[in-house]
């Protein structure tokens, strides 16, 4: 297996999965694209990543799996390479070599057994829908984590509101009309933590879409790779006693 | 009540007082101008701002006061608005609303009587006078308390000294003469805390005039919003004993 | 005695003892040259660093020595001044005035005495040699050393490698070619602390020449003050038992 791409087109990859604090990721490799599944150690957050083939400009695959340690294979981010290859000898090799920048860093991979399955994808229908840019979401999403630690969404009335609700009567929100999204339609309610939000927010790039409910996860699906592949985060709600 | 200007004139008006660390901090909103009058936690440092209505883009006021919780009050800055408006359904409304960029917060007042009472601004005649340009002092201050926790200024035969007294005969010292000063005049010699001044130095800008007795405190004294309004710093001396 | 010179001579001249962090440093001050030979604390470092009168603006001196205190000494660097003078009244005065952008500083200098003897300097003959951009070998340490505390030195076949061994099969290495590199000849294979080479590589400029044996002190050889002078470090190899 040999694949090469962009640095910032891996860096992405593995980026959307290192924003939910995965450190143990199990990549799946296909004839024609590659992708991951996986959950946070609390069992809170999923990330979708697929992309495909044409990202990358050497694919050289027999279908498998590889499983990777994060913080390890992470620090090929540094070297200042415009390029990063992916080798691995055969599909039973433990390990794998990376190169970029003129560096060449031998890695063991981990055991397939020793990581945590690939979770299911949920299959939801949540009826609150609102599209917008991603940059300007991550923007509110850290506006108002500086307030509280729980942020709340919700679609109603043609509207989207993101707020913090602080002790009292306090609170802090933003309100975005249509004209300044690029879609909204239906209702939903739901408050999540700011801190899966703001690691999730470091990867949002291009448009994004928001799908959430009534205490339901809430769905961020956005492109990577230029929009030639797809992104999506899955997080679960907090839902606080008496609400 | 509602007060629109500009963030940079809010950020700065609040500055001044955030510069010595004041926590909680009492507005008096009068027909033509917004003011304070606050002392530190430590009666160490007083800090006296006026600006006047001009300042303002909305200045729609009835004769009050109002009292904030600083840390709250300052995560407005942080969301990027290029103007914030402070708006006070009546002058007996136990909250406000803070609106800017888009964000709109709702915030709970302190009630008046937990909040310290304004302090007398203490009547001197200090007899040493400078005038210099307040970035100019500023990194003079920040350097100097490089050496040393305390900071003497001097003035005295034409020349402003500002230097440190480091252990046994080390210091450090930096010499202005009148062609380095806007203006210099009488004598004073008094020694003070660097933290303080390094506080109340983030908020120097334009021209400062600087009062100084001999083991008294020190006026500083400043133009703010573009110079439509005046700061003024007080600050205790620290007298050694022995010296 | 008065030397003065550019600020960045006299920050280079400080900083590369500081890049061994030694605290307290002997200058030796000779008719046409000043100059240093230091060890660090742990006795695992050597610098030995030279530049001649015509680096300084002015040079007046009786051949003497004097010692610093580094901390004391390096706030200077901060104070923005093109310039730096050090005077010192008589070859028997134990303090110096420091003088830069308008400062002045009086020193207490230390005891000769008290102050480590300056060690020898090994006379080593080491067979692998490679002259090369300091600024990339800068860049590689700071690289290899995301991986691993120890940083190996390979000089073989026409090739210098920079390596890290991590726990199992895992490794980084950066391979040079002879066309990468100014000039390379010779064999050498040591390994070395990753935060020496760190403290040590802050001071690297022009072209760098690196001497190494087989388990030996690796020797670094550098221009400073802009060719002028001469700088050189010597670091004792990390030896593991078994290898």
């Amino acid at each position: 297996m040999k694949l090469t791409a962009k640095t910032e087109i891996i860096k992405e990859f593995i980026g959307i999965a290192d924003g939910i604090n995965v450190e143990e990721l199990r990549v799946h490799v296909e004839e024609d694209k590659i992708w991951y599944l996986t959950v946070d150690t609390a069992n809170v957050a999923l990330a979708l990543v697929e992309i495909p083939k044409d990202a990358f400009t050497e694919f050289d695959v027999i279908p498998s799996t590889f499983c990777l340690d994060m913080d390890k294979f992470k620090v090929i981010f540094g070297f200042g390479g415009k390029e990063i290859s992916i080798i691995r000898d055969t599909v039973e090799s433990n390990s794998i070599v990376v190169e970029s920048g003129g560096y060449r860093s031998v890695q063991t991979l981990l055991h397939d057994g020793t990581v945590k399955k690939d979770p299911n994808m949920p299959g939801f229908e949540l009826p609150g829908k609102v599209e917008m840019v991603g940059k300007d979401l991550a923007s509110i999403i850290t506006n108002i984590s500086k307030i509280s630690d729980k942020i709340r969404f919700v679609v109603a009335d043609g509207k989207f509101t993101v707020k913090s609700e602080a002790e009292g009567q306090d609170n802090t929100e933003k309100v975005m009309h249509g004209d300044e999204l690029l879609h909204i339609g239906g209702d939903g309610n739901s408050m999540f933590s700011a801190d899966y939000l703001i690691g999730m927010s470091r990867n949002f790039s291009g448009d994004i879409g928001i799908s959430i409910g009534v205490d339901h996860p809430i769905i961020l699906e956005f492109g990577v790779s230029g929009g030639r592949g797809t992104g999506k985060y899955l997080l679960a709600p907090r839902i606080e006693g008496g609400e």
